[in-house]
């Protein structure tokens, strides 16, 4: 299952844009199954800066980002990508992306992207009239991105999989236009889990400010738990509780390894012979015993100076090595090897 | 005039898309004004092939227009464009342009492209019903192909001048949203001028079969001219003709530098003491001896093997250190220098 047809293991590309510090919902979303993965398959992780240009600009926006990007590679070590196994890179730095996302602009059509949902729902999101080409286009970067690690498998949540559609219709459109050059890249839908928001919202979100970080310490841990939402019926600590649904006991179940005490707890909550505080207080120290490695390995990237750089560097260097190999391919493929020296 | 601000030679960027050979139309039309401009101005002559690539595909297409990246270089030879003056270049041999591209495509909305108006005409006359992506921003990779050599000045036709709007746009938005990188170059529409084609219809025109290529040979033009298109209205040589829109006539005040044979042959024409034949003979004498030195030049450089790669290898590392150049100063200037080497 985790070998491609020429016997080498799958590739895989996942990544994020850098909007901002990892929490939670993104362990229990991503990261838990990313670490998982990077020992069956080769794993491609981008940090996709170029696609922030794509809803907003100016200097002080892109000093966000900076900063942003280098958050986001402190939050994948912490939780245990390897880089030593997960190739981590940033897709600025690699020149091929923008030739091939070039090129891909000719294999399909405006009309096509303006179908794609997410369109409609960034533009209404964040108040966009008019779109700009590189947001309309936005799907045929993500297509470089996968197309040039020829990649076979693409974690996504459910939002991005008419992304992965536009990306397989390329790859098509390519392969039989010229000869085949490129996988027609599955999405791997069923892997992402949706974490509920501490104020009791389906999702944890930096927007919704419902968040724990993966970052936070262990007094923002506390304070965050302190002011959980949990269940709004019940009114005393005597008061017989819900359990189903309730974020304390969700997120019980999600980070604390103890389930006797957690068998145990939501028994005496269901008849209210236990406190939300007590109940909070238990789920502090699960969240923190979690975060404890968590924190220890960031600040252990943290301390040595230009790891972080090199790191970047280094999975750079290997995805502009692939890119100019595709590149390549593709021009030989395409017959454009005129002038070539 | 033709120093900029900083005292150095203002450039210029101008070209071609690699449609075929050229004509003397083209000669009349840009070409003549090419020669010229090399003394004067840093001119950087683009062969535009990524731009063939926004209305068709496919393997055959490609191999065509491999061709005609040839006959375009051997055409700007033979009629006088100094390699060690101008700076011919091959657009997809330059990574830089599809990053500029790419950053330049947050820049412009789909609506400001869908308004160009020679997006709707291509579409009109290549039946070309959804648009692909790279066509609708074919505007965009011409203000990259411009601004990445920071050009001042760019001769177009008056079809292309909404193309330039769209770039004057484009360095604007990137000067106000982060520091002056970009000129906002100036269309220099006036020199171009249009040759009626042979069969009197108003423009010389591959598409329309009219054509006297820079390429033909003597028999080549004796035919052609021999099939000229004259004045409609004179059946026999005694008639009274018109010399006025007359192509033979508009072609001997174009190519034959001898003025006294042409005042001489159209008194004779109005009055009707000449036959076409006649004038048509002394026109092919006269595009012949035009002829003959480009054909020379163009025997010359196709002779040396490998001298039209040396030229292209050379025009197109300088670009490329142009385009090195005008990346780091955008990234400079937006703040994108994060991870940088």
């Amino acid at each position: 299952m985790t070998q491609s047809t020429t016997g080498k293991r799958k590739k895989i590309l996942t990544g994020d844009r850098p909007t901002g510090k990892l929490h939670l919902g993104h362990y229990v979303g991503t990261l838990k199954n990313r670490v998982k993965l990077q020992d069956e398959f080769e794993v491609f992780l981008i940090v996709a800066d170029y696609h922030m240009l794509t809803t907003s600009s100016g200097k002080e926006y892109i000093e966000k980002v900076a900063q942003n990007c280098r958050e986001l590679v402190l939050d994948y070590l912490s939780v245990g990508i390897d880089p030593n196994k997960t190739t981590i890179y940033l897709q600025s730095l690699v020149p091929e992306v923008a030739e091939i996302y070039l090129l891909f602009s000719m294999l399909v059509t405006v009309p096509r992207l303006q179908r794609v949902p997410t369109l409609k729902e960034v533009m209404q999101a964040q108040h966009i009239e008019n779109p700009s080409a590189g947001l309309l286009t936005y799907p045929v970067l993500q297509a470089a991105d996968i197309l040039i690690v020829r990649a076979d498998l693409v974690p996504v949540g459910k939002d991005q999989e008419s992304h992965i559609e536009v990306c397989r219709e390329i790859a098509r459109r390519f392969n039989q236009q010229y000869i085949e050059v490129f996988p027609e890249p599955d999405a791997l839908i069923g892997d992402v889990a949706t974490l509920i928001g501490t104020d009791g919202k389906a999702k944890m979100s930096k927007s919704l400010n419902n968040t724990v970080f993966l970052s936070d310490d262990e007094e923002e841990v506390r304070k965050k738990v302190m002011g959980m939402y949990t269940d709004p019926k019940r009114l005393r600590a005597t008061d017989p509780g819900t359990v189903e649904g309730n974020p304390v006991f969700i997120y019980h179940d999600a980070f604390n390894p103890n389930t006797e005490e957690i068998d145990d707890l939501k028994e005496r909550y269901r008849k209210g012979t236990v406190g939300d505080v007590k109940v909070k207080k238990k789920l502090i120290v699960a969240i923190n015993n979690f975060l404890d490695p968590i924190r220890a390995k960031r600040r252990e990237y943290e301390s040595k100076p230009g790891l972080i750089e090199d790191i970047i560097h280094e999975g750079t260097e290997a995805v502009t090595k692939e890119g100019r190999e595709t590149i390549g391919l593709m021009r030989e493929a395409m017959g454009m090897t005129y002038f070539k020296k």
